[in-house]
């Protein structure tokens, strides 16, 4: 089923290459909440790893638009390049907005996020490399479960951590640099969620 | 036109039973502003109409994969269930942001946000049932000028209220809150005209 | 290739309008700038704009569902009229929120800003009309290179500006206020590079 491709665009191949990527970024988030605050070196790695992401992107969209018939439906296909590179993009914004807030200790909350995104980035992982052989549908279905739950924790945790701000931080500043950090890491894995609803519409209409 | 679809996926029931939840949940919303107050009970009410919807929108989407001949657009059938959805959840959002903010009056113009949201869901629901027979064109066109309607006066009512507040509340604080809640109740009003734009595309295509 | 379309609607002339008026608004918000503030005057003038922009809008998206062969893909004429609409109603929304929120002097971030969207406007409207002979395609290259540079640097100034506000402004409601219009400002940006990212799109399909 999955022969039609041009064989010098492999889109498995380029789309493994980017969710590697989503993944390295949420192993270096994690290890900004490891670490209790954001460095320039964290922050160069991330950007690294984003400009590195970038370019996959570029390609997966470019070859997409060279190719007639493509095994996926070129929307799903153009749909997951965007959306794992905004799982990247949004990780990364993260840290840098610590930088710009000069945020200078990460919360125990950030940590339980830095934790759900890492995992549900590793699931997406699952998923994406599940769709090279249909036969894997029990395996991209398990990781598409798993995303959704941790989609549910994190909206969980994002109203728990905003309820504390709100309870407890007097400082209104803080109140609006937390609630922003808050939103976005709860956003990540809204988009890792996005990622694996096309994994199983892809799934459904090639069972 | 439209006897293509396969007897399982009967699109028009499916869109009328989620259409019905986004009133629902409009109403139970007008319900909270009339009490003056966010309680349990309503949260929990609109949290169950929440997760009603979520089922008929999967339903809808899952249909849609299996599904290779469709008399309405595909992406338009996803557009629609997506923005039904997100009407759902939107105005979820907002009485769940109000518990966790402890937002305990609520005020006028959020009163006024009620009303509007209630009376352009209302069109939404005309609208959709509409599309049932294609003849129904005048009444489907006057639902979408409605909906356009009331999401210019949610325009000026948000700038209103927000003029208010930056005027008069001197509380950082009430404004971070206040600011979010205005914002999301005009957001689920750009979502209601999302939703007639779609109608309205599929009546001219079908004209 | 580009002589499939009926002649009634007429694409190109249809997007070289709208992107004048994109171009309009980007003049006008310069105008508030090097103003120093923003003027009922300016802001009826923007509005002005945005009314004959979603006039055109309309035009293009009725006349597109009403078009059985396009040269250019559909969805790609749809994004491309959505995404100009888009430039426009950000644009204005930034000055309609300087008046409300009595933003009533003109800072050095906004004024760059305003230089930024005017470029990148000016480059995209260079993209729009390269797209009417695909012979065009270094000019084209060249205004989509020059709206991706000019969308770095909106990043870039973005994150100075909102690093300077949290360092040196101490009343949080100015922060509130400054943090949405530098957003919002970064955020034509994004738009613009989205509208070259189509028109990359369509030349690389058509090349």
């Amino acid at each position: 089923m999955f022969n039609f491709l041009p064989k010098e665009f492999n889109f498995f191949d380029l789309m493994e290459k980017q969710v590697g990527f989503a993944a390295e970024a949420a192993k270096a988030f994690k290890e900004v909440a490891a670490k209790g605050a954001v460095s320039d070196e964290s922050i160069n790695k991330l950007q690294d790893i984003e400009h590195q992401g970038d370019d996959v992107t570029h390609t997966i969209l470019e070859q997409l638009d060279k190719t007639f018939i493509t095994p996926i439906d070129r929307e799903d296909i153009h749909a997951l390049a965007k959306e794992l590179d905004d799982i990247i993009d949004m990780t990364c914004t993260i840290a840098s907005r610590m930088k710009i807030y000069r945020v200078d200790r990460i919360d125990k909350y950030l940590v339980e996020f830095a934790d759900i995104i890492e995992e549900s980035v590793s699931s997406v992982n699952c998923a994406i490399k599940g769709m090279r052989n249909m036969k894997n549908v029990k395996q991209i279905y398990m990781a598409c479960v798993e995303v959704n739950r941790l989609e549910n924790a994190g909206d969980k945790l994002r109203d728990v951590a905003l309820g504390d701000l709100f309870d407890n931080q007097k400082d209104p500043i803080e109140i609006i640099k937390w609630k922003e950090i808050y939103q976005e890491a709860e956003t990540v894995l809204d988009i890792c969620e996005d990622v694996t609803n096309v994994v199983e519409s892809i799934v459904v209409k090639n069972a």
